[in-house]
């Protein structure tokens, strides 16, 4: 069960972007695993992709194409991640890229493809070419889409903005998938968010970044990167205007800033639906000598079994939580200074127990589906913040059936 | 569960090594919770500990004793962890050594205490120091003491050899205890080895780091470095025999090689007994440029909750395998040289699942309770191993109910 507010929202039609979703049979028969998004002509996209060094087939070849520019497709199965696949996963990636060139006239380098599901088998990719005619037109809703993404997620995930500029709307909208294998850069996340506005393809590619940086690397449900992850923003300029061509444009930073919450929803969407997730975990780390020490510590916390299976089972266990602080490596850390808070609660001080501290109090905090973990390291003002789930008995179940 | 064999052997007696038994009620009444050694004068001993910054006030104190010398007493409690309890907490270490000299005649700072169990609890001192009485004279056996140490350990553990030297018979035997948060430099782990050879102050601590980094500090069972771990090596010299003072002594290879089995055998032992572990499994890595590589790539793999969730399922699973192996920030690996095997069933070659392989093969590998998991990374000689266990429910459900 999702924790929390994990309703899909009204979303926002985006002028210049059109979906197909249909069923081509990767895994399971009667579902929609394939979706196609086709931008206008015209659209900027920037795309950024997992850091695994076995990245999968579909990775490589969007990685390329994205070099080339000028992208028109989308492709993406779910069922299947075309990962570990070798010489044939490679074919099997540029052959659905081809069975949309063949059905749109649009060339074969660009379109993306993406894939995601099991790792290690070859795509049934006869299905999928046969399937991609099924998806056009392309006339169909963000809401499929997102149904059509999905693999483990229980529910499916989108956010949608819009807003105003010189009597013009526009609207940010997009989806995400993910509820396993997801850390920092990134995981068995795919994203798909786009604009109608118009933005130059050197901002398109600095708003992805800085935006996802705080988002999308900031999530963990189990600490495993997948070898699929890929996140993309697309600028279809079809709602018109002046496009943003530099960060002087004072429409920038207002852009960023929606942008940042779009795809901060979407990300925190994938760990309330983390596997087996009962409870959303925000770990805000402060009073760092820099971001990446906070990063550090937040990440060595969200990513202790023993926190997130104390987390579970609602138990105010401050010491696994200093214990996780304790080996994050890092460097002349004092202590004595380090303070622990559950919400108001405040845990630690001094480097142990706080004077005001009650396991009552405590035990109540824990109880609370949704609880922020809020450590000062009294070394400076850096900070930085992760989210993630507790670990229950039914990450194991899920993890352990994923494949039956 | 216990995984394999797990038998306690035959614990040889060394010669200086005395050893008391009792109980103090650190935590639940009617169990023996408090263990003394009492080493001869003339006794080397040396110790590694945790490099959680976190650590414990008795590893704080252990430390600093250790540096003065002549240690004659060592004084455990189990039930308490004595970490994160600030001042009071170093007081109550101190007051452990007071009540072992005041019982002894030995001076507090000839003595190293050693706590484990819950973190960020006071201990009970009063009642640890009313028990210490108790203990004398040490007149248990090596059996009481292992039992003595058990946390949420299932089996007591122990490693005992016998070997001769100029028609000198002699002993190493020795204890552990911990079954989670286990992971290198080392873990709730604690593990006292001795023998009553003659070694020189500079060859036992040697011996003991160069025994313990292949050992203690290869193994994990959920990632997390635990605030007391500490192992310590103990040469009373009281079965006679001129010392061994140096490495070219043609005793010393000898004596490592026994040392060294005696301490791997104490961690896996930890890892057989691993919280709510099913399976036994070995990462051996070969074939890369340096053994760090190695070691990367191995406790990437043993630390993947997909891996270890997979190995619970006997889920072939190769794919989460790569996977691991891709996020362990290898430079420049080249994926299509990795190869991986469960025992002698092939999985990958090339970047992909091995053209010899089979499911059927691999769902009978992955049914067995002991796997090696060999991975060859083919850009050098280096070599690394590494031991885990799987992910179970009975992990999520032992760490969730922990305190209770």
């Amino acid at each position: 069960m999702a924790v929390g507010d994990i309703a899909m929202p009204h979303m926002h039609v985006v002028k210049g972007v059109k979906i197909g979703v249909t069923e081509a049979y990767v895994r399971y028969p009667n579902r929609r695993d394939l979706v196609i998004f086709e931008f206008a002509e015209g659209t900027n996209v920037a795309g950024i992709f997992t850091q695994n060094a076995f990245c999968a087939a579909p990775v490589h070849v969007s990685k390329k194409n994205l070099e080339t520019g000028n992208i028109r497709y989308l492709v993406i199965n779910t069922g299947n991640a075309n990962a570990g696949t070798g010489s044939i996963g490679m074919e099997n990636a540029l052959k659905m890229c081809d069975a949309v060139a063949e059905n749109s006239g649009i060339s074969s380098n660009q379109i993306l493809p993406f894939s995601t599901g099991v790792i290690g088998e070859q795509l049934p990719i006869d299905r999928i070419t046969q399937a991609v005619p099924k998806a056009f037109p392309c006339d169909q809703t963000w809401n499929d889409a997102a149904h059509g993404i999905m693999t483990t997620d229980t529910v499916a995930k989108g956010a949608s903005e819009i807003f105003e500029f010189d009597g013009i709307s526009y609207a940010i909208t997009g989806i995400s998938k993910g509820a396993g294998m997801i850390r920092p850069n990134m995981a068995t996340m795919l994203s798909f968010v786009t604009t109608d506005m118009p933005i130059s393809e050197t901002i398109v590619k600095k708003l992805l970044k800085e935006s996802a940086d705080q988002s999308f690397n900031r999530i963990t449900v189990d600490g495993d990167t997948s070898t699929n992850d890929s996140c993309i923003f697309a600028a279809t300029g079809q709602a018109g205007g002046e496009p943003i061509q530099n960060e002087q444009d004072p429409r920038y930073a207002v852009v960023k800033e929606i942008l940042f919450r779009v795809m901060k929803r979407l990300a925190q969407l994938i760990i309330r639906d983390g596997e087996g997730a009962t409870k959303f975990i925000t770990v805000k780390v402060e009073g760092g000598k820099n971001t990446q020490e906070c990063c550090d510590v937040a990440y060595s916390i969200a990513h202790s079994p023993l926190v997130k299976t104390a987390l579970f089972a609602s138990d105010p266990n401050w010491g696994r939580i200093l214990c996780a602080i304790g080996y994050a490596n890092i460097k002349d850390l004092d202590v004595e200074k380090v303070q622990v808070w559950l919400d108001e609660v405040q845990l630690c001080q001094n480097g142990g127990v706080a004077n005001s501290y009650t396991e009552e109090a405590g035990v109540k905090v824990m109880s609370k589906p949704e609880i922020i973990i809020r450590v000062h390291l009294g070394r400076g003002d850096a900070t930085d913040t992760v989210y993630t789930c507790d670990f229950s008995y039914d990450y194991v179940k899920i993890n352990a059936d994923y494949r039956s």
